[in-house]
């Protein structure tokens, strides 16, 4: 963290680093220390304990030691050096701390004049400060040790193995509870655990490689719903779908100006001779599908009336994202993406973008994703040079879009110098689990792409003039939408796009025969039911189901055979209901249909 | 063609080929002859005419020489030489004939031993024969020029270009009109014609790449038409479906072994290092779906219980086939299939591949697809050897192949010698436009794979067995599948799989508004219409929208209009009919839920 983004946090992190490392250091005199520094969530100190392995065993000693020194309300003092008097006065301050000495003689090899440091009891660190007044200010029950790991001394592999020991820590004892809660709640619904547990995904890194994701059948049930959900709702939007190859001569990227510049987001290429004779020719996997989608634009002759022409395609990309960022599902090598263009003219525009922003609306109600705002990225005053195309252009769709979110009463911002280098665009920022904004989708206004392909249509009066593209997702990539419903709905998905969508669970032998023939009539209509025919107790059998996150399990005795009848238990609601199976069949396929959400989502948790 | 094919129409062609040289000789006494052997249609001749350009326009004197060749009766004459004679001869009988004097030398070089020439008229030509007995036996009507064309001599880009003009040539009148007839048609139907004209695909080999199909709006209509269906019969069929990315590391198929073996046919790894310090990586673009279900099976503990497990993915994959190679969808580089493999048990072998069997059918029903026989493809005695695996389960699954297709009734042959190297298969034999024989699809039974990838269950008595993999895809690759049925329908698809299914002409502007209300109704519900609201003639708009095989137009009239009624014209059938408004949607909603075929597809036209 920041001094400035909570000043007392802040102090309090900072000083609660030098009260930990002067508790190990009374109970392992021979520790040498590294870094210290406050970190978002608390801080951390690194030591080198020799030949002895320190573990969270020693957590209880070392907190005890911790709280000794709050209670004894050490102040903190500085003192200060110039980089001509600190290498002279280390011998004398902390003679055997070779980390510190060494970190401080490339301080001064770099130029830095200015030095100082904090005593507290018999305690002394370099360091900028600031800190609080005394130990006693520290909040004794608003921090806690967490965890220990090991780290290299300046980050690097060449250098020696640290212990690093890490906190958290708050102002309060209830803000520290209050965060440790909300911790462990989204280390439960963390998307690579339930993607685990619920059999959402795979990843093999070894044999297919990182980033690279095996969709497990379970997961494939949600990607298909979705994308089931998006062709429709597009459908009815006028949108058209095509196909294109995930793999392109170099040519189509010169064109559109993605080489060279994004070359280091790219896979490599793979280098060919298309036939004898030829020369060799470069193939990439494509990074994203504008390119072919203007290709498909061009391979026509087009009207003003053929416009908006909107081509869409959940069409897989290849990034090659650098190893140490790659998570999960959110940060992958290979996205499925929500993708469409939408070629217009300029009359179009208002009405088009009007229609664009309502069609997110509707998925996002659909979804019950309610903690979102839109962020308007324009050019700003200050950086106007830096951003491609007409000015004239460029003011006009700023003030449109601005105009249209207006009057669609949307909760906007502006973001300034935040638009793309080819135009203005729409972010729309979800809040996540743990109430961290993100940018989930955009929609971009692209003057500059209909003149790198030299797109054209005829307008009334016969003349030819390049159209305007919107780039639209509103569902992002399949990778980052559902790691993030994953996690929004705490791996709880409604019945529409569960994996599996009825479990049926006969409570005798002599159900069974009734609980195949609803098994087999939720199939004929294309429903997902499973029959749990396993050894297991009764309540076993709940909790398995429940585990899974089941929308609807089915309870059948003797009174549902004989009555042609169900118990529905519905996933995390209280009450069971009766009813027939004719009514429960109907009500599937209306909440199917509806693609109903009966349950509010987790949501934030913050 | 060969001899052995049809000896009397080979020597037909044979010897009308001689014909044509001598008449070409007879008009134009400098020209040089290169080869002229009989075709699969009838037969060419190579001629380097020199500085003259030979054009279409000389057919008809070319042919009238050829008549009175014919009417001549010339009789053909042989003429032996050994490899010590045939040059020193050659001086003789033709000096001028630089290109058949440099082929004779290169064969008397290549240790060519015997050497005839058959001699008509004044012609004489290097010739194995055989030959009818006089030119007065050639059908005088039954062969045509064709074409004229440039072709290397000797097929080498180095060489001097040779003027070729192509014959076709029949047994008689009758069969000559006939061949045109089907060759009038299959131009007319040919998929990369109909391709162009509906609006199906697009290729740019400049921009993106030779056999990478971009998929037009219309197309995809139909993959995603065919790809519903597919998942419907899957989903009851009991399959799952799953995703895989589109490359893999190279170690995924040295486990498989695909690799170095099938390395040809794949496009060239990328190069790439996956972290700091990290050795290079080979990433390969995948040619099968194969090795990633195996992952995908291997990802988790499987039971008995939890087979037969069907993991089905409409996968893309990619081929490097050679530029010369390439041939419209047919034969492309980009290619997704209708792929799934099936992990099962010994003993649930013989259920499963009948209830296999059973879901190709159904398929092909529904596509009215009658003209197709299965081939058992075995090892046969004589090449046992290079087939691996178990030699039991060999026999055992040989054996219950054909005890399935028996027992089905089933039209099949048997093909000795034609197995995959690791197991028999059933290899499923279409009938296209042409009348020729395709393998369009395959059901494949595999021993190897499983032992490969070390994949196990647990069998009834705890112990862990590896299972046996069928590998299967009866709707092919979207390419061939589509190619194939665009020409076997003449273009001319069903209503539920057609890119536009209802086309509404209204015949007066006041018929508009309920024009425009019966289009909202029919995408209401999901169906593709549109409104013929062009400048055009009504004559005209009918001639339009059946150049476009629209299966349905609807006239709206003030009669429709005030009757809240439709007059229904169906593509291809005569009558048209009246009806009600909802008549016509039930009926479309009909035809579309149950994949409706009215007409018969013009199938095979031999």
């Amino acid at each position: 963290m920041e001094y400035q983004d909570n000043p007392t946090l802040y102090k309090i992190r900072h000083s609660l680093a030098h009260v930990l490392a002067q508790a190990v250091q009374k109970i392992h005199p021979d520790v040498k220390l590294g870094f210290g520094p406050p970190t978002s969530t608390g801080f951390y100190y690194d030591f080198d304990f020799g030949d002895h392995q320190f573990s969270d065993k020693e957590f209880k000693a070392v907190t005890k030691e911790m709280m000794k020194i709050i209670n004894q309300k050490q102040e903190f003092v500085k003192t200060e050096y110039t980089n001509e008097t600190v290498v002279a006065a280390l011998e004398d301050i902390m003679p055997t701390e070779t980390f510190k000495k060494e970190n401080i003689k490339n301080l001064v090899d770099r130029g830095v004049t200015d030095f100082s440091f904090y005593q507290n009891g018999p305690f002394i660190d370099l360091c900028k400060g600031p800190h609080v007044a005394h130990t006693g200010e520290l909040p004794i029950k608003g921090f806690k040790l967490d965890k220990v790991a090991g780290a290299y001394w300046l980050g690097s592999e060449k250098n020696p193995q640290l212990t690093r020991i890490y906190a958290v820590a708050f102002e309060s004892n209830e803000e520290l509870r209050a965060f440790m809660d909300r911790r462990r709640i989204a280390e439960k619904f963390d998307h690579k655990k339930l993607g685990k547990d619920l059999g959402i995904f795979h990843f093999d890194s070894e044999m297919v490689g990182a980033g690279l994701t095996l969709w497990l059948p379970n997961g494939t049930v949600i990607r298909d719903e979705i994308e089931n959900y998006a062709r429709e709702i597009e459908f009815r939007y006028g949108y058209k779908r095509v196909v294109t190859p995930h793999i392109t001569k170099d040519k189509l990227y010169h064109t559109s100006q993605h080489l060279p510049a994004y070359e280091d987001s790219m896979y490599p290429p793979m280098l060919l001779k298309d036939g004898e004779g030829e020369e060799q020719t470069k193939y990439y996997l494509k990074p994203m599908n504008c390119p072919h989608h203007h290709l498909i634009y061009g391979s026509d002759q087009r009207s003003y009336r053929d416009l908006p022409l909107r081509l869409a395609e959940y069409g897989t990309c290849y990034r090659f994202e650098k190893t140490g960022e790659l998570s999960g599902l959110i940060r992958v090598r290979a996205m499925t993406m929500n993708d469409a263009h939408i070629y217009l003219t300029e009359e179009q525009f208002e009405e088009e973008f009007k229609s664009t922003i309502k069609m997110y609306q509707e998925l996002y109600d659909t979804f019950k994703l309610t903690e979102y705002s839109f962020r308007l990225s324009i050019r700003g005053e200050e950086n106007k040079h830096k951003f491609k195309g007409d000015e004239a252009m460029w003011t006009k769709a700023e003030k449109l879009l601005a105009k249209v979110m207006d009057e669609l009463e949307l909760n906007y911002f502006v973001g300034e110098g935040e638009a793309a280098f080819y135009g203005p665009k729409i972010d729309i920022q979800f809040k996540n689990l743990m109430g961290r904004e993100e940018t989930v989708s955009t929609i971009q206004v692209d003057f500059l792409s209909g003149q790198n392909f030299d797109l054209k249509y005829t307008n009334e009066a016969g003349e030819s003039v390049t159209p305007i593209i919107i780039h639209r997702a509103p569902l992002s990539t399949h990778e980052r939408f559902i790691s993030f419903i994953m996690e929004y709905y705490g791996g709880a998905f409604p019945t529409w796009c569960a994996p599996t969508q009825v479990s049926i669970i006969p409570v005798a032998d002599d159900c069974m025969e009734y609980a195949q023939a609803l098994a087999e009539e939720l199939k004929a209509n294309y429903m997902r039911a499973i029959i749990d025919d396993s050894n297991n107790s009764f309540n076993k059998k709940i909790r398995n189901n429940t585990v899974q996150k089941i929308p609807n399990m089915l309870i059948i005795g003797a009174k549902e055979v004989e009555e042609n009848s169900v118990t529905l238990r519905r996933y995390g609601i209280e009450e069971q209901a009766y009813m027939s199976r004719a009514d429960f069949i109907q009500t599937m396929k209306d909440e199917v249909v509806n693609r109903t959400m009966l349950r509010e989502p987790m949501g934030s948790i913050i």
